[in-house]
């Protein structure tokens, strides 16, 4: 199970732009380069967090973009529901469903209980909780980066299938 | 967002062989004409969960399928962690990370928060909960199927960004 890259792009580049306190602009090139990312897909979600008004735009030569609002403005759980194109995470939850057992089944409820749960923790959070300062965003680590996830709670005791 | 389809196959074949309550076989032909999905698929799809108990398989012209375990021993948490490869949410959460912020960034925090509320939805369920009565895995539905999810709570009001 995986965020979209899209999610993940959009996630940065406001990091970035919300590490900029000087109100200079930061171009496609340089949040490419600097995430090592590809260049044609941040700017599909550069376009679209300008259009939403999440990062204001400026055209030309000279050009770029910078934050469109406050990080405190910015919630993480509406910004999701934005960038990711569904959360179509079983058949019966996209348009082309073919399952004979939807009508009937329980799992789709469950399915959503779970992805309340999920978005529920990143509604209540905004890009102010988790702003990244300036400095860190210079220079070429010199260590191995670290993997930081998943970390997913032990499974309850005697409820173990696996056991 | 999605699991995998491998995720959402196990479920179904689950769902199906536990359905099948007078202890007759049932097999990946079966299964996969059933939910009109790929043998193929299906067929690793069964071969890990004979492995890991969940089915029982017999081999041979006759042979096939079915529960290795009652549905209330069956953990769809413990089932989830094993039908996906990973939950990747974020590039820092793969092996291959490369995101030069990874030391100090706080959305790992967040991401693994929210999986854990995820998850523990699907600990707290076995396959029992959301067994399936025989009877509706018979036909071919006549009606258009409906989309069954997914169902976002709304945003809370205040801090919508995006209001």
């Amino acid at each position: 199970m995986r965020l979209t890259k899209f999610s993940d792009y959009a996630l940065r580049v406001l990091l970035f732009a919300a590490s900029v306190d000087d109100g200079r602009l930061v171009t496609i090139e340089e949040t490419a380069a600097l995430y090592d990312i590809s260049r044609a897909h941040l700017k599909k979600v550069v376009r679209l967090l300008i259009h939403e008004g999440y990062l204001e735009g400026l055209r030309g030569r000279t050009g770029g973009f910078r934050l469109g609002r406050p990080p405190a403005e910015i919630n993480l759980g509406a910004l999701l529901r934005l960038t990711e194109p569904d959360f179509g995470m079983v058949e019966c939850f996209l348009p082309e469903n073919n399952c004979l057992i939807t009508r009937q089944c329980r799992l789709p409820v469950l399915i959503n209980e779970a992805l309340a749960a999920l978005i529920s923790v990143f509604d209540a959070h905004t890009l102010a909780d988790i702003l990244v300062d300036q400095r860190h965003f210079g220079g070429v680590p010199t260590l191995p980066l670290p993997q930081r996830g998943p970390h997913l709670p032990p499974l309850p005791g005697a409820a173990a299938a696996r056991d």
